[in-house]
């Protein structure tokens, strides 16, 4: 079943190496030489073994992506964007679950079995230092939708969330609300500090405007509508920024079930743009996370640095922008 | 960085080979000798090379997941799923999507390149033909939400569709409505063919109800939502089978936005109960497709048939049942 590099150098009559050449990136090899090993292989359907090859090369041609929420769907577009963008490159995506267990050790002793060339690590919630541990084992890697600090030791791609956060409060402010609330994901996400962090500072000085912070327990459509429920059962605020597409939809259903209306009674204004925000029945106004862009820098920067593995860290941020719908003024 | 073999076997004080034997499935090693080499192992942070040991075992314990829809929110329970089962056995799922190319010429030659093990389809709209290509070649394959036949080629897990339409035909008869009809998927896709079967069957012989079919381009929010509308401003059914939640999901809307209500002037059941339908906002009443059942069901074939690839190609049906939610009286 399996066709040999053998069988493929007789059918092009070179040698064995001029096939194992042709398949071998950077090797040298003559136009003619390439042209008829390439069609030898397609007629016999032959594909070069890329951990074979990897021997040599000392290159797996495997990115390890690791995960650690299934349930937001902006994630799926995450996965569309980077096993695209992967394919695109002659790479593969080996997914790592890490719903249950955030041991950085553990992830890293699974890449490491399968000697992938380089990791991202694709969440807003964990810390920076996991990342780093990859770094520090010496294995290429860039963290995206992460934390950066001034001087990052591994690659960040993703927002500033300290800047969305300030922008939410500029659109509450310029709608003319008093009081306004925050309502975050996972007090420990850095994210959520990042955001609640920006739309604080916002309020400076504004002793004309009372600002409430509030958390859900996680990023979820149903822990964003209890967390509403628990604040309309008190004295809500006439606006809140959630942390959160998912929490503000969550808070969404929890305002109209209490007979309430959106914007009328309560505007709400959300983070990311995921795809079931933009369903008419949703029609959620929220500031839109350039997603296919943090991806191909993600990737971009993994590449970049498995060439160049001493490649200084880098910090590549993208522009974030408010899409107005139905839930504020 | 990296911790050799050599260096386990002379901090456990044991031979290279004691080592080698201890990380080989079914080398015989004392439970002596291996206590002291794991110790040492997890002491130095040794991890075995999945895939230098998979020249000696022939087996990469890599596992190819085909996807071509990254669009459908129930993929990523099925991401969830897949992953974490294939984790908990020690495999890796190594991602191939196919949403710009349906070549499975094209997919099975990745795969070959990274000598998988096995390779699970996850889709509701291939046809059979792609995942028996890979049979074909030598593969152990599993088509998972897949259509089966009689004798079929390969392992199929999933729902029987039409049995589902028929499930869908008995919701509607059984609140009396006289005219209803189908909303399906593209018109190419297995599931939508096997669920307009069975939904179009259960009215044989009803002269008092009137049926009609109709079908949107994808599975998706807008095209669901296009179709309704072209329904509405002709003369529409008292009630519609979704062949899908987000096609369903999508016809609620467009219902709405013409100043109807759901289900006081027109009733709505979808397929699958993906986590939106559950939303309080949404409130869908659906048929519940068991995906967990599903994922391990393939995960549990795909390993079997690789230790053992002459093994019977099996169908396995999960049940579906009906959840009572907002859209239908």
């Amino acid at each position: 079943m399996v066709v040999t590099l053998k069988e493929v150098a007789e059918r092009a009559g070179v040698s064995r190496s001029a096939v194992s050449r042709t398949f071998t990136d950077g090797a040298s090899v003559s136009a003619r030489t390439r042209a008829k090993v390439e069609k030898a292989a397609n007629e016999l359907g032959y594909a070069p073994n890329a951990l074979a090859s990897s021997l040599t090369t000392g290159r797996t041609k495997l990115i390890g992506l690791i995960v650690n929420n299934f349930h937001n769907p902006l994630i799926l577009e995450v996965f569309d964007l980077f096993t695209r963008g992967l394919q695109d490159r002659g790479l593969r995506p080996l997914l790592v679950n890490l719903t249950d267990a955030t041991d950085p050790a553990a992830s890293l002793r699974m890449l490491r079995q399968y000697s992938v060339d380089g990791v991202i690590v694709a969440s807003s919630t964990l810390p920076s230092s996991f990342a780093e541990s990859f770094k520090n084992a010496g294995l290429p890697v860039v963290h995206a939708f992460g934390r950066y600090s001034i001087a990052p030791d591994v690659h960040v791609v993703g927002i500033d969330n300290v800047a969305c956060g300030r922008m939410a409060a500029e659109a509450l402010i310029r709608r003319g609300y008093t009081r306004v609330g925050f309502l975050g994901g996972p007090e420990n996400a850095t994210s959520t500090q990042d955001r609640a962090a920006g739309f604080l500072e916002s309020f400076d000085g504004r002793t004309d405007i009372t600002v409430s912070l509030s958390y859900a327990g996680d990023y979820t459509f149903d822990a964003g509508r209890a967390e509403m429920q628990r604040l309309l059962a008190m004295n809500p605020a006439e606006a809140y920024f959630c942390g959160d597409d998912l929490l503000a939809i969550g808070a969404l259903s929890a305002i109209q079930d209490a007979g309430l209306s959106v914007p009328g009674d309560i505007g709400l204004i959300g983070l990311n743009d995921m795809e079931m925000s933009r369903w008419q029945n949703i029609g959620l106004t929220t500031i839109r996370q350039p997603v296919a862009q943090i991806i191909e820098a993600a990737i971009e920067l993994v590449v970049a640095t498995i060439e160049k593995p001493d490649r200084h860290p880098e910090i590549r941020l993208f522009p974030c922008r408010v899409i107005d719908r139905r839930t504020l003024p």
